[in-house]
């Protein structure tokens, strides 16, 4: 698996922190952190409310430097580990006022990041034992693509198209007036030496993709027994992947029927916080 | 209530689309739609596949004029109205290839935001009849707050503070090194004219908010008992808000138990999507 | 009164300065310093030409370390503090070229700044031994309000609406379609927990407010008597804010008068600089 | 004179008021113009509360145009037309909670702006019949130099440089440790066809520059009889220009001293307001 | 061959044509026409002073658009077409003062990308009659990459990578610690679904690379010779791409040799402007 | 000549690799370098393939800085200097995956600034023994003036305007409604103090334009015998500028001829890079 130091790019998080804390200070700032005693320290622990995985950690120290730089953050533990209820995952101490000023910033990516990461390691271990990989979608929350698919990573998930311009993924849409054989043949002028995808609701149309040979076909929207036929008829020809109404129910059976990819769009479009609190200690 | 005219604040709108088209669209744009004959058009009905609360009109519409104004969309329901399964509720008509393009930045908008929206209706509806409020934190998606905010109140939901320099709320952690009373003084001397709520854990705290006078207290991680009991010793003297372990099941018990604003985190931090496709029509 | 440690949002500093330097800069740069014998350093110090009350260290400071971080800024005084014409208030010292290229933007940020901070404190200092605060106003210079209104706290005023999203305040345009009890009934409805004043013309208006219980009744443009008319009206009910037309000369009157709050546009609008200068040392 | 159709640069402007207009918006947008009854539509006017010179109404446009395209404002008078008080200048109509969100965004671009015009006519008018034209400095608001500058030349003003790369002006700092004649010889060499500039505290000084042979003598903090005394020493090889302690009691003498240009910091950094208020029409 | 409608990203041409307009018209905006009579109009013709390929279009629109959306701009030519020196282009009309402010602006993004376009033209002509595909790098002007791949798409070549995200290439750097078989697999591991291409340096390496199962054999540095001979050991089990050296003079004989891809740096980082001028008419 | 340690505007530096580095990065980051071990660290030598004139070293430092502050960049020469192709002139160490993922970023633009230099020092050297400097025009990449004026700058040559806002300069098309006499004397009432030039295509538009009296006459596409026509026709009175087709053929000529400055715009316009490459070491 690709290693846990595998970060977002360095820029996205800056903007990412930058822009949320612009959102969350105002134009006057913390107005009850102000209240403080002048000089006052804190010191503060990251507790997990429930098991899951940690994701998240470079946007969290972000939040906290940008406020004040003299905020020290230490984790005991990783993007990508798992964590338990009640147990510290990390500390932060510094300055009080700019501690809490910072802390919902921080929780707030910490919590959705993390969500993200522990419904991608549940879908990761509901196949664990097959050879099948969990994968997410575009259907990301605007403006934390990045950070939401290092997430997906740190779960142990592996990343869809980063942008439409990544490769072709031929669907229904882009068919309507172009036939699979054609549309594969302009893929291959306009844009050699990138995969192309051909979005497929039929056996039929996954033969037709297979004639005009391409990459990977999408199975989208079909029962497991179906993929498995459709595995069949594909005999490793190019990759398989499945989507559409997948569920933490279903998704094994998926696995079973042969996909090598299982894309889910829930993993960034419906994943629930991983609560995070920050209790003083 | 509040008129469904009232609009996130358009830059937020014009900001986060941008934001959002440049990640999707990355260096080279679509791939897959610059195969399209030249000249094709298109149409496309906004589908529910469930139902639930439209919101987000305006950054849908505002993904597909900065691909190309050339786009029209029209509406047969605004922000805030019910939706049906499988009932179209806006169609999407022009130039095919722009209208691909700009597909799924405009769904994930509408999809985010319209989850945000369903999922305060149903707190909603589950207190109609009680003079409760459902009510959203400031545990929003970085970068997306005004944009979710605006989808709680279509949702009919109210808002919480839109940022730390709104009001002051003293929490644990800021009465550490100060009494209550003490705190809300300098609170009236710093901040005259604004609101100060003060979070309380015990009846007692109640007791000592009320004595400094305080305009709302905020009860956390109480039992629906505990409430009713605080709520009575309040006697209308402020607000009560209710926040922490709030869920559909027990959010009605809050409302009974007197509680004028429940506040709930899930309505941004957790919603599920509102799965909303666009089908070519 | 609030510490002297409460600054202006670190990100709103951080921008405007970038944005004040690229401002100054130009494409080319420093044209002037350019000539300097290259290892040349410098020594300045921080001179008011005038007494006042010092503000905007922070974006001072912030203009020199974006320049040259080896740029070393030493302050003998605090914002908020009392300056004396000719006697230094802090010390900048570093490679001389890059110190005279921040020189302009520091001084014009720590001018414009102290001049609003020294205006600030001649109104509070007129109204000194009455319980009356004066407060600023959202008639600020585009792009400063968060540096604006951190330099009216260090003034010792205290501060208005932060934005448009702080609070209600209805005024004369609002009212034209909307009796006050019924647009108090709507604001209670849509912003619960948030302050709800109303501008009042006249000491009917202010009956009509207090039959609708506001936090606070806004006198727009009256005479100190007819403030002190009012306030006798109020009986304490809500806070009493004056504003319009207040000078240094009719500020004490109007608290004489009894108003708790003075507001006052001039203090942001108007505020002439408090001259600062940087002298070799 | 320059024609009254010369602007700021479109981009300054729209930039300008994207900043102002986020800022006051805020997180959840106007909150009271929120209450008004949907499909409320008016009409107001733009009246000064004093006399003085408009400038400015690009950014008023913008800023009502980047809230609501469907408002529509004509104006009666042109930026560096003068005005009178209670006559109006212009009328804004539309949606009314468009327009009343837009107003004091609109207001304070337009009384700022127009501020600094009138200031810049008084002085410009003080020394009418001279041929001494009146200049700005690098003394502006941060973040608003190009607005700031375009309104002085809307009073009749001219500029000085725009930013650090326009030309070079060597000051006592400079010349620290260059002789005048060395910096003029580096600075033609290093940046030849660019104007060049000395500032000078004395007779001697002035006598150096002519040496060195430069376009303009800056005469700083000098007397009208110390400048008509350099002056007559210059004798019309370079410009004069005068700074430091001009005031509009001051500024007839210096023109009568013979200066061709007068520079006065206090038009940007420290011109009261235009007062312009927006009544219902 | 892909559709001359095919564009870069919408909202890459917006920023960088603003970013280059911001630039160029300093805080003062353009002082020369500034002097032109008010309502002057003016029509001028874009003269190309060489033969080439047109590219670029959609900026230069766009800054027009953005000094002055009252100048009009019609096209003789689209983006891709071969154009003839002397004979005009397109036709800019409107207000004069905003023409000659958008002139230079609009004529840099014209000329680099129509150079880009060009130069590419030149290195598909040399290999027309081959299947080769000549293709960009990476090695783009830095801030300009969207419009320049979309330049050499004009002209016919096609895109490398858009960014580090697409897809995997491993180089020497990468291959110090790893074997190529390793590397690969990792690869399939982390990042499945997307292409692995493998640098190569000699005929053994290819091997190995063919071995290990890859999308493409990046021959770098290598003689039409050599490759030739890697050529025939591929066999057409991936594709091969040619890097390094490859020169006008040299290309045919890249493409002789068997390349389905000539990737040259050439095209982005050193093409001259096509020179295009606005001639008055 | 001016200082090697004149440098472009930190801001204008710090902005370009941020957008550069985003650009690179995509929303996934380097693909291939999160393939690498994790903690292993490189060393790689900056190795000029050709001789060269280096530029461009701050952009490179802030690019490896920007993705990690570990990498450590030390240089063996400055911005200005001759480089010798195979002869390092710098070295960067640190973590590897780092070191990769700011390779192409950093090279991008150490080679692009590094080619304006090599260009503008070989007409430099044209030139070398007359007066004449050379002069860069505001031909310059999109985005990227400060930086290609300062490459300029460490070629030896002088810049010219930075934008439109430095100064006059009169053309044909300012010129159809506007004498030469009356085009200067507006602009002295307008713009007093800034230099006014204007460009020629005759001798009698020299006569006309000192009959004016101007700073600089720009002679348009004029054969060096023409040039030395005007001179004498200048005797001295103002600078003599060339510019149109100035080859490197051709440069001596014209500075023989007794031009003052000569414009090339093909230094920022068309100079191919200069090819620089990071070799492990």
């Amino acid at each position: 698996m690709i290693s846990d130091t595998v970060h977002p790019p360095v820029a996205a998080v800056r903007e990412a922190v930058a822009r949320a804390l612009a959102e969350d200070l105002g134009p006057l700032g913390d107005l009850t952190s102000a209240l403080l005693p002048p000089g006052a320290t804190g010191r503060a622990a990251f507790v997990p409310r429930a098991g899951g995985v940690l994701a998240g950690r470079l946007a969290a120290n972000e939040a906290f430097a940008q406020v004040d730089p003299a905020l020290v953050v230490e984790w005991a533990a990783d993007d990508g580990h798992e964590v338990v209820a009640g147990r510290p995952v990390g500390i932060v101490s510094g300055p009080l006022a700019a501690l809490l000023t910072a802390e919902r910033t921080a929780l707030n990516f910490l919590s959705h990041l993390s969500g993200i990461a522990s419904l991608t390691r549940r879908y990761v271990d509901a196949v664990a034992g097959t050879p099948a990989a969990i994968r997410d979608t575009r259907k990301t929350t605007p403006g934390l693509r990045a950070l939401e698919k290092a997430a997906v990573r740190a779960g142990g998930g592996v990343n869809h198209r980063g942008s439409l311009s990544d490769g072709v993924l031929l669907k229904d849409n882009h068919l309507a007036d172009l036939s699979i054989i054609d549309a594969v043949g302009r893929s291959r002028q306009a844009w050699p030496g990138r995969p192309v995808q051909v979005e497929c609701d039929t056996a039929d149309q996954v033969s037709e993709a297979l004639a005009a040979v391409v990459e990977l076909v999408l199975l989208d929207n079909m029962t497991p027994d179906d993929v498995a036929a459709c595995v069949g008829v594909v005999g490793g020809r190019c990759l398989v992947e499945v989507s559409g109404g997948v569920t933490l129910d279903t998704v094994a059976a998926y696995a079973a029927a042969g996909a090598d990819l299982i894309s889910v769009g829930a993993l960034t479009h419906s994943a629930p916080v991983l609560d995070i609190g920050l209790d003083a200690c």
